[in-house]
């Protein structure tokens, strides 16, 4: 189902070589109206792809046709003939779909610093014209894999409409493992400003806190289509309610595909004075390797928890805080509280509760532990 | 030699059995004066260990009499009960060179979260006492090692005076490893507050650009006491110098010693608008979980580089950025540049240059690569 799911999409995913076997490496996702508002949201990364910079243009207009993704190539750092390559994409996409090149996104994913095999990407976007279908959702989100072991796809109906997606990438929106690429499709009904805010609202809270390793990708992009096919205009919060519902769906998925991760670590931060310090402080444990470290070797070691929260200027007194890992209370006010001993850390799934006692705001920050096959995966990626 | 290298200082290091072995666990270092002017520095980390509190009050006197220093154990996160054991500590010192305990600094290290065994600790500093000599520098760097696999031990001398010092820790001042400890004595006649600008001045450059893994200790510490015991009062200027260079042996031993690292890295910022915007540069790229794995597997992957400058606020054009691994020129122009098959990243030591084109300050800053062992060090620490 995946981006089909929802009316008025069709989509393919088909094997170009780029990667360079049979693997698919190239999708496409094509809004057949008769609305095509749109929103995107893209890495906060400087250092930004030449398909990020292209289509923030594309966004800046509203509406978008169709995207097409590549794996298998980034497209980054590849100064302005790479960009050109970007450009040359599009518009082979509005040629064979008869329309403005100036309305079709792009995305890339993979290795930085190398063109794009422009001879073998452009025929097959032939190919993918060709194969687009109302089941074709699947095949896209299997497109563009790179490291991901699995096709994330998710959807979810509504009374009246459908908001369908796929994504791909271990990582998230801002700080990312690899790069994440998300398109998000619905039959709803509303217009650019809309989508954005709820675009906005929902990768917040969803994509945005979820940090596996601290690294900023220069390709992330989320991207939401609406067709307007189902002739039904929801409630805004309602939808926004949904959107995060899916996206929530799809972080769950890239999180629990992270290169190389053996645990999915979930940071509850309680007791913030702020939602900002809230994430700040679970985006600092999240990020601390010698955490991650010890939650691989299922050690409740929580003197890092604090030696993590201590290195922010988020508002809280050492001696307030307490820690749980997986229920069990071991750090009260600032020091030794119940017996780390009866911590079980043999499930994959890891709670890490942090109370701040300094205000009512509180946030969840994903993120994974620290392994040895992480450190093979990207030693190994480039070679 | 270390830190007896200079006239008016004695040390030891015995075996307490706080690491519960026959390891040397304990070091005493005591200034005979006839001077006991002292400066220190301390971690940034706002949850800061009892022996950092009580050692930052101690120096706000601008006189240290002695230093005890611990392995086995970081008195963190102990609450009120773990500074009452830093205060009997030192009043423990006190007692046995017959002075006051209010110029007596603590430092530990080890496990967060644990009360030390104050009935070993203390009686060793008895025998610690009776230990005391000319030629104990050694064996008191050689009780403050954790995971340290070698003694880390500097000095130097000026016409007239001499620096010694020593460390443990395969980390920082600031962000760090594991806790940092660094001790730094002197038979220059110079008041606190000229130390005090000495070693600022000094660790600026030294300690506070190791940064092999991002994680802020609640321990680090570092201390100069200056004898007097030259009777030469050195050119300020002269003398940070020098300092200086001891600090950056004992940086380069420590970033040698860095756990589970196969390759040493020195990044070279240059072309910056600020001093500011070189650290934070290089600071950012040698947190690079994604790159450190890369070079770990000998990939000059300087895409890596690129999206790591990109995470960061400094200033500069992201097409005007080059990049130099080992010498070979890889990104030119925010691009690819010379053949990445050039880069030879084969032996231990790596130096990556960043060129902004934005300005002209300077900074290095030094990591490590990420390991498989460093993943294993740190998931067994404490189990």
């Amino acid at each position: 189902m995946s981006v089909t799911a929802p009316l008025g999409f069709r989509a393919a995913g088909v094997a170009a070589g780029i990667k360079g076997g049979e693997a698919r490496d190239l999708a496409l996702v094509v809004n057949d109206g008769p609305s095509r508002a749109a929103a995107g949201v893209f890495t906060r990364n400087r250092v930004k792809a030449a398909p990020v910079l292209w289509s923030q243009q594309v966004l800046r207009g509203g509406r978008v046709r169709a995207v097409v993704l590549n794996s298998g190539g980034a497209n980054a750092c590849t100064g302005a003939p790479g960009f050109q390559d970007t450009h040359a994409t599009a518009e082979k996409v509005g040629q064979v779909l008869q329309d403005s090149a100036g309305e079709i996104a792009v995305c890339s994913t993979g290795l930085i610093g190398e063109r794009l095999p422009m001879d073998k990407l452009l025929p097959a976007i032939d190919v993918a014209a060709g194969q687009l279908s109302r089941d074709g959702g699947l095949a896209a989100a299997d497109a563009i894999r790179t490291t991901d072991k699995v096709a994330k796809i998710a959807f979810r109906r509504a009374d009246g409409y459908t908001i369908g997606g796929m994504a791909k990438g271990a990582g998230m929106l801002a700080p990312s493992l690899a790069t994440m690429l998300c398109v998000l499709t619905t039959d709803a009904d509303l217009d650019s400003a809309a989508l954005d805010r709820a675009l906005r609202a929902a990768t917040a809270v969803t994509f945005d806190r979820l940090d596996t390793d601290g690294c900023i990708s220069t390709n992330d992009t989320v991207l939401l289509l609406a067709s307007g096919a189902s002739g039904t205009t929801p409630d805004e919060a309602e939808f926004t309610a949904l959107l995060t519902e899916v996206c929530a769906d799809l972080t769950r998925q890239l999180l629990n595909d992270a290169e190389g991760a053996s645990k999915t670590i979930a940071i509850e931060v309680v007791g913030a004075a702020s939602d900002f310090d809230a994430v700040t402080v679970g985006r600092a444990i999240a990020r601390n390797n010698l955490l991650k470290c010890a939650i691989h070797g299922e050690d409740p070691n929580w003197g890092r928890v604090l030696a993590a929260v201590g290195s922010t200027e988020a508002v809280f007194e050492p001696d307030k805080i307490n820690v749980a890992i997986n229920g069990v209370w071991v750090c009260r006010g600032g020091a030794v509280g119940d017996d780390r001993g009866k911590v079980d850390l043999s499930p994959r799934e890891v709670t890490i509760t942090v109370d701040l006692s300094a205000g009512p705001a509180s946030a969840t920050v994903w993120t994974t532990d620290l392994t040895a096959e992480y450190v093979h995966e990207n030693s190994a990626y480039s070679t």
